[in-house]
């Protein structure tokens, strides 16, 4: 095989809580336990979330510190990839634990509407936590909820604020933003490589549309999120 | 000819000024006066907004009455448009001007990057707009600033929010939302027929691209913003 598909897996994201599902890693130790599982079965990207002791998110760069740690310990070779996701806190704290230096980070470059709120990413925060991911040499996973976000990507590695190749990750299934659509996402793969022909790229589909995009991914010779 | 091409005309806008431009017109009789004028030029939409006495702009509906008040006299048969965008106020206030019950206002129903901002239309404030342009009778003309904002307003076709059938504002060139690109905006239309086969549409370009995209939308029989 030339070419084989990097599984990333999610462990524990920034909404579900125990009470909506039991399983859900949410302590550092339970996270690393079900990153070395997943790491067994074949996942080789780690994207992680932290949380509070009230299982609410956060971007405590201590927390990450633990776990990237625990990861380095557990699933030796595994590319760990911190979330700088809206969720889990405000403004320049989302990028507070870029100084360690993981080997990637989730970077959105625009914004969009969440389920009942604004994902917002101002143009002035994207460009920090780009330059924030060349300083500590950090690879940024484009978070595309919209097509002008993986156009935005390719701008920002035309004029340098991004280094290329790009990792674009696909994200459907979003309420409010875009659905899980077969031939949208045709559209997102042959726009990516039109206008960044090096670029590689991932699907994720949210919720129920989850597996679809899975086997999508797969079938078009991408890589994929679990 | 079968399906004439409508015009829409954007008179002022909400950011430049006399200082910029000294051909923009801003108080109300310079408003009237040069809608007027493109309304002899063959335009049949006034896209409108209004502005403060130091040109900021607002969304006053005691401005936005004498606005429509005067264009209605000058313009007869002219379609009126007011703007709910969100340069000219915040919440609520941006649908302030909806029981004059003009013709037209705009509707952005996603939110995105502009130049320096998120452009915010959170979905409470988004099913509010359009809920009370229901109640007004008033025709929304859907602002797609990207891709899911087309998809997006199709669901609100479908389940009611909006009646149909739409009229879809492509808008192309804003720095940090979707630039002006033929592959894209060819995307666009399709996947508007797919999603809302009765749907009209319009096709924007801003700056430099503006007539680019009036070409674009004149030969794939669509209808255009000037
Ligand atoms: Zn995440
Ligand atoms: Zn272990
Ligand atoms: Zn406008
Ligand atoms: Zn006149």
């Amino acid at each position: 095989m030339k070419n084989p598909c990097i599984i990333c897996v999610a462990i524990t994201g920034s909404v579900p809580k125990k009470a909506n599902n039991p399983a859900v890693p949410v302590t550092i130790s339970e996270q690393i336990e079900s990153t070395h599982a997943a790491f067994e079965a074949g996942a080789s990207i780690a994207h992680c979330h932290v949380r509070n002791d009230d299982e609410t998110p956060t971007s405590d760069p201590e927390k990450f510190a633990r776990l990237k740690e625990g990861l380095e310990k557990h699933c030796p070779g595994m590319i760990i990839q911190l979330s700088t996701g809206g969720r889990s806190g405000a403004g320049n704290e989302r990028g507070g634990m870029l100084p360690l230096r993981p080997d990637m980070a989730s970077l959105s470059v625009g914004s969009n509407n969440f389920p009942t709120r604004v994902y917002e990413n101002p143009p002035d925060l994207v460009n920090w936590l780009a330059s924030e991911m060349k300083t500590y040499d950090v690879k940024p996973e484009i978070e595309a909820f919209d097509l002008s976000h993986i156009v935005q990507a390719t701008r920002m590695q035309a004029d340098g604020r991004l280094n290329g190749p790009l990792y674009v990750q696909f994200v459907m299934g979003v309420k409010n933003a875009m659905p899980v659509d077969k031939e949208i996402f045709d559209f997102y793969i042959k726009t990516l490589n039109r206008l960044a022909p090096d670029a590689l790229w991932c699907g994720a589909g949210v919720g129920p549309g989850q597996i679809m995009v899975n086997e999508w991914s797969i079938a078009a010779g991408g890589h994929t999120r679990t």
